[in-house]
């Protein structure tokens, strides 16, 4: 149970979302730029770096929900489960399998992101907006892991609650309608 | 040396919220509402918070910072030395240090805050909405450590540079004009 009186029918972070208004607005806006707005990197890898993140952190509600929307932006569920589990063998650009190191170390402990590695991003393509981006990506979702678990909302078990809650961060971003995320324990978007 | 090319007259954090304006935007908006809004902690509270969480991820930068905006918030420096290195007998309220407490577990791991602690807080006097602040106030500067860290900006070693900042987050909060910053290595705010 939560620790603090959220609606009920909206799990993990949209509870809180909708909990506190004037606080949940920048924290959609920045998360709308970082994995919906212009960048090099495509919608996919950035929702690889938020659920190699999110895993890190043990949050199952934040890796169910930005593995699905991975796995559904990337038409394929390889990438995700290694990333995750094997990263060694992921089928990600020699980039990405750097970048995802990056935001591996930023969750344990960011001072371990060494010039070795990020010099290493860069010899494999990586831009310095990229590099600020993964950073900036992988704190952002250390801060969504910690509200959620802090708070300890519900994690649903039904797989099809993420699939339809993907769906929306696909067709609509960071930014939709409230009223869309009343939808994820019911059977339609 | 920072891993990506930021202003070196900007130090810590300052330099990335000069770095790419647009995602600068929502951090400071969303600190400035919890650290700086209406809230039935005191904004000297909101900044203990803050020091301890950065202490906990051992964010040089961050501790230096948000501890002199306590100090100087709270016109004395032990309650922010005692909150970091001896939280037992810090002179704050009862209710402070569950919530306290609670930031630091969020920093380590947020889902070792539990029931009880949470009950013992509320039963301290603290609200639902200074637990929700108190976890988000401390996921948020898990994301500003990281930010930080992640890219290795710099650390200052003279502690004019923090009281400096301090004088600005006091006066002018979490969104001055960005020249306000250019003057922490001189003499003046």
């Amino acid at each position: 149970m939560p620790h603090i009186t959220v609606d009920p029918a909206l799990p993990g972070i949209t509870g809180l979302l909708n909990y506190r208004l004037d606080t949940a607005l920048p924290i959609r806006q920045l998360t709308q730029i970082l994995l919906r707005g212009e960048s090099t990197l495509t919608e996919g890898e950035r929702e690889l770096i938020a659920a190699v993140v999110s895993n890190g952190n043990q949050c199952r509600f934040c890796t169910a929900a930005h593995t699905a929307a991975a796995d559904l932006l990337l038409g394929e569920k390889e990438s995700a489960e290694k990333a995750k589990h094997d990263p060694e063998n992921a089928p990600v650009s020699e980039k990405m399998k750097y970048l995802l190191e990056i935001a591996r170390r930023v969750q344990a402990d960011a001072r371990n992101v060494s010039v070795e590695l990020v010099t290493d991003a860069k010899n494999a393509g990586a831009t310095e907006m990229e590099i600020h981006d993964t950073v900036l990506i992988a704190a952002l979702f250390c801060l969504y892991n910690k509200y959620v678990d802090g708070l300890a909302t519900v994690t649903p078990t039904d797989p099809a609650v993420y699939e339809r809650l993907a769906v929306i961060l696909k067709n609509h971003g960071y930014m939709p309608s409230p009223h869309r995320y009343a939808t994820l324990n019911a059977n339609s978007d």
